[in-house]
């Protein structure tokens, strides 16, 4: 290690070797007209001589804009999601000239959130990300919550829509719909459902879709044959042995992961159940796995980095209109997205025929 | 939006409101002694009539810490290695209170290199976490790389170790020798390779692991039955197929990825091939998915987020030795450790017997 590289150059250090105040190097690196020549000269030779980097947190000091996104995650749950989300976010963030502070919660207590968003605000982030998933009351916080006390904008993903908070979410009462209704389409008499924890809201939702769609067509009967996984790969072989307890004939079900799907793929065949001919099995995501499984597996499309960059456009959009600035037409996005599924039917679900049992 | 949120309160608007010069806001803040109790106590009065927030970066401008670690990746390559990286880096910065600083990298050419560790330095980041895949030449730069020249530490991970550079990687050398061993161990003779991209260091690591273990054996006319894949899925199925044209006998294969296995399971299964019985598979990763696919899949554990907590531990050990203070006991980590990947056997090459062909 050389010395100069022990100790990072201040503002300071610039000040005393040019003989003087930290104010005057300070207007010399802001540009201000209240220094002589003659002292801006010398202040830039020491400037150079020291090897003084003018710094990018100084001019946030005094324009207030820090170009910094503050992203806050809990990464421990669901790692598919936040992991994959991550890097739709930096991407976006990278193309629109701003760096992410990513911050990590475990624990959701008001206390804990106040901190948080303290040291955000802080840390003068321009906008912030609020990407945890909703858990039980996680986010009750925000149905209080005004906006405009914060002094940087704020967008929720993943979370309840509620009046005046910014969220990007998907529609996920429409994937629960949907996916029913593709099984019931099969002439499957028999459907069940391996939800996803049912303390979040995601999952919530996919199962009052699921519950529309059984109610449209007519069998309310089915809506009794959910049970609980918790989206990894483990709960979905005990998930199917549950759902076949609760209905012996089960010949269809709709699982709330594709990672729980290759759990009920693995259980199936140790079972001796054929899919799709005993079995007619569909996940939720579409992992680029998915299309591989034996048999390949019906699923649908979560675009999650798609969900974080329309997350990232939409709150560049209120950063600019706070500070009454044009912005870029990329972020004209409505109120509170919903951003839907595509369904993608595979073999798993492409026999529409019931194997004669 | 009430008009207090519009706009950011500043030093300026208190020593205005204050009528006092905004060193001496600075001072009041800062807890300098030159300030008279009546100056003082006038200030924190309109300190709290603003809702003023002494900054974290004026701290940071003054005492040269930000209590950042900026990480430099390129997330669009190799998804799964970054996003699951990134959770261990949020996990184990959270616990030593740290938030990171993300930005992404596309061109590894000298002047953006130049650019983003000047970008890291202005935002006085406390470390660099360099974190993008070796593709090609991209990190040439650190060949001649002067560390003493940065104001702050740097440790790549997943990169090739230099000398007078920290890395934290894999042992991917061995990684790909344990892996041939073991399907040499179940006799097979006609044994292939699909490895990742080969201008990436992660696998021609392996392909020299692999030429190694062949060479032991003394059957190194097996070494030229290797293809080149994208660790991606769906380019496992074509490996398979430009591997029996070179060795129509294959019996076994090593594939680079378990992502890379689960394509070439798809493909074995559509040419009537069993597995293990006429071709034993294995992959690289251990994903929590591979234990459940049909046949549940023999890999070697790649555990990458702790790849991501050493590699900030040690960080943090540089960053307290520049600055002359004792580091934590856990950030005594060895220098350009090579962690190792543990072999898991599960039935895709249990069956040391070959099906009579």
């Amino acid at each position: 290690m050389n010395s100069a590289a022990d100790k990072r150059v201040t503002l300071a250090d610039v000040a005393k070797l040019a003989g003087v105040s930290k104010q005057t190097v300070s207007r010399v690196v802001n540009g201000s007209e209240h220094v002589t020549e003659d002292t801006r000269t010398r202040v830039l030779q020491c400037i150079d001589t020291l090897g003084f980097r003018p710094s990018a947190l100084a001019r946030q000091l005094s324009t207030g804009r820090s170009q910094t996104i503050g992203v806050v995650s809990n990464g421990g749950q669901g790692y598919l999601v936040s992991g994959v989300a991550y890097l739709g976010m930096v991407r976006q963030a990278d193309k629109m000239g701003y760096a992410l502070l990513i911050k990590e919660m475990t624990d959701f207590s008001s206390g804990s959130i106040r901190t948080m968003l303290d040291y955000l605000i802080e840390r003068q982030v321009d906008g912030v990300i609020w990407a945890g998933p909703e858990i039980g009351d996680s986010h009750a916080w925000l149905d209080t919550f005004d906006a405009a006390s914060l002094p940087m904008p704020l967008v929720a993903i993943n979370a309840k829509p509620r009046p005046g908070v910014d969220t990007v979410s998907f529609d996920n009462f429409e994937a629960g719909r949907v996916a029913t209704r593709h099984l019931l389409s099969l002439g499957r008499k028999n459907i069940g459902h391996i939800a996803g924890p049912t303390n979040r809201w995601v999952s919530q939702q996919r199962v009052e879709g699921w519950k529309a769609a059984l109610a449209e067509a007519g069998t309310s009967e089915m809506a009794r044959n959910v049970v609980e996984g918790d989206w990894d790969v483990h709960t979905g072989g005990p998930g199917l042995r549950r759902l076949l307890e609760i209905c012996p004939k089960l010949d269809a079900v709709f699982v709330g992961s594709d990672r729980m799907a290759i759990g009920v793929l693995a259980e199936a065949h140790k079972l001796g159940l054929r899919v799709p001919e005993d079995l007619a099995v569909m996940g939720v995501d579409n992992l680029p796995e998915s299309a591989y499984l034996i048999p390949p597996l019906t699923s649908m499309t979560q675009d999650t980095p798609r969900m974080a960059e329309v997350a990232l456009r939409l709150l560049v959009r209120r950063i600019c209109e706070r500070r009454g600035e044009p912005y870029p037409e990329a972020c004209a996005i409505p109120e509170n997205p919903l951003l839907t599924h595509d369904l993608v039917v595979r073999q798993s679900t492409l026999c529409g025929k019931l194997a004669s049992k």
